[in-house]
């Protein structure tokens, strides 16, 4: 209840959209180090949900006010109250925001300004994309306090081989914004200054392209890699011969025939 | 029909064989990117079906003439034909030459002299092994037409890990082959004049290899990753096994231990 | 009968303990390379099943004496009784002893101070961590003797990527220390002189987290590798919630609320 009247006073995420439909949801608890509070997970639920159904959303990043990118779970608020349900209730609100990302038809992009601890750290895992600042630093650090990072190792097992996670999630230790990249955690590492420009060229590309093709692509790419080879290449055929199929592709094709820009409405 | 014709006139895939059984496909349409047109496909088809019954074969080196390696699909052979059914057909063709590839006895080497993309991105990574010239360059580029690499993502995530993929497919954007080696995409780059030795050199060591001891453990690595570690075990158990009791192996171990080269028959 | 006698005379693995509950299993049959035998698995599994039942492990190091670490199966004694059964329930008690080490309650470090090749390699694959030597080499190396390291395999393709992992199968080749780290098959390399101290720093790393957070977090991570995404976060969501409400658990918690160090037993 608390939670819900202070996003109203003072939300926990701040929204922004752009003409292009480019919607940066910025985290914005920066005194508590952006941690997914009840009140934050909510938040960021509500927004996901939102862009979800909005058509004109093309792309979504996921931003940080302050020094830290997010510091996972709001320890203080889950210590309040010990028990078995309200955990279990908290994991699973949590899980739902990251499935939603995946679920989402559109691109997710993690803008990593800061460090990025436990579920903070499963947040940028969860993106389909994430760009770093050359001095953020990673770590799934529950373990430090006793508390494994079980369900990040869900998302970081599925960016990063199987070894350097495992010991990420047994010895609590950060890696470098570099090291994040060589191990697949994020895809590009930009200097400080540079992290919005950095996002921005990925940014621009995705909005370049038809959405419909993005949206079928995105919802088939996280099918197959759950599937065995052979279902997967029978559900990826289906889906590129509906996507070869749309009015866009179909300019699309024919405009590189022709060798000039397809007239696509946007 | 017309493809047929053509094949018999001008063949889409040339076909060299040498004395050790290593068959060297080169796609032959140099003029128009060595798409994989449904002509090409077919050829492809054809030969690789002719490789799966051939016990002379050891290894098969997918080549290609000029510039590029591969462009992808045939966009004007596929423009020309909108329709949904055509459209599951084709795909369906194209994955049936992937598996194909996954499928036959002995490994496929990929040898990528220039650029490959889209469904010839998807070509390299089906493959078993891939060596790339240094000027080799790699995207999953139909996005940028609208139409999203639903078919090349199947074998993509096979190769890379799952953000490096999922960057390739939404941006379109070229990767070079030092990348792509980095990634898992490649096993080996080398200058363009030192392409044909580094694969020479990856198909001497497996033509010194028993036949029987390849085709075993090819079939069983591709079923064990789909697998449960445990049934993987079972099955890789089991299939070691099987390859202990060939007179080869018999004869490779006691030659070990005899120090010794083993009289194989080759 | 010979292996248990052999056991009780000269150990096939000599076993330490530190009394931070750091137990040292070193394979001790220098001059056969630390062949996994019949004997040596036995002693193993003998010594993994230990561990298993002993609360007050916190931790296992498998490091090996003399200048190999393993050389894979014990030839010798594989061609000596040349019979499917036989092979069968060879590889059903090496695949056993990987198993185990999976399933142990404490992480599993292989420390690598020279070659490891075949079941040597996957004995470092199957480990949880891996800190290697410079000096030490890795490879799968059966397919020289015609016998595909198809066990091996299970192991090397949950480590590294498709098509390393197919490379190093079908070519039987050496990779170093770096290479295998580049890859995902070991954690950290270090100089020869340094490998203790390397081991050391993942160890005491180990020790001082809470027993009971890293058995529930370490037999997740198995579970959830091999589940779908929402199947994961379920199990993951359950298995935090109960590790939340461990007592050692909370009072990391608290302690970490109260800028204090927790008051752990340990």
């Amino acid at each position: 209840m608390n939670d819900r009247v202070a996003t109203e006073l003072t939300p926990f995420v701040r929204r922004g959209v752009d003409k292009r439909g480019v919607v940066t949801l910025t985290l914005d608890r920066p005194q508590s180090f952006n941690a997914l509070s009840e009140g934050m997970l909510a938040a960021l639920q509500a927004e996901l949900d939102a862009v979800a159904t909005d058509e004109t959303a093309r792309v979504v990043v996921i931003a940080a006010e302050g020094k830290a990118f997010c510091a996972g779970h709001d320890l203080k608020e889950m210590r309040a109250a010990p028990s078995l349900a309200y955990y279990e209730d908290l994991f699973a609100k949590c899980a739902r925001v990251m499935l939603t990302i995946q679920r989402l038809p559109v691109p997710v992009i993690a803008r990593v300004q800061g460090i990025a601890t436990a579920a903070g750290c499963q947040l940028v895992a969860a993106c389909d994309l994430a760009v770093a600042a050359d001095v953020a630093r990673f770590a799934v650090s529950g373990v430090n306090l006793g508390l494994f990072c079980s369900s990040p190792s869900v998302a970081l097992a599925r960016n990063l081989a199987r070894k350097p996670a495992f010991e990420m999630l047994v010895t609590g230790e950060f890696i470098s914004a570099e090291e994040a990249r060589a191990r697949g955690l994020v895809n590009r590492v930009a200097a400080a200054e540079a992290l919005a420009g950095a996002v921005e060229s990925l940014v621009a590309t995705i909005v370049a392209k038809p959405r419909a093709a993005i949206a079928l692509g995105k919802a088939l790419f996280y099918r197959q890699v759950e599937s065995g080879i052979e279902a997967a290449y029978e559900d990826a055929g289906r889906t590129m011969a509906c996507n070869m199929m749309e009015a866009d592709t179909l300019e699309g094709v024919q405009a590189f025939i022709d060798k000039r820009k397809p007239a696509w409405p946007s």
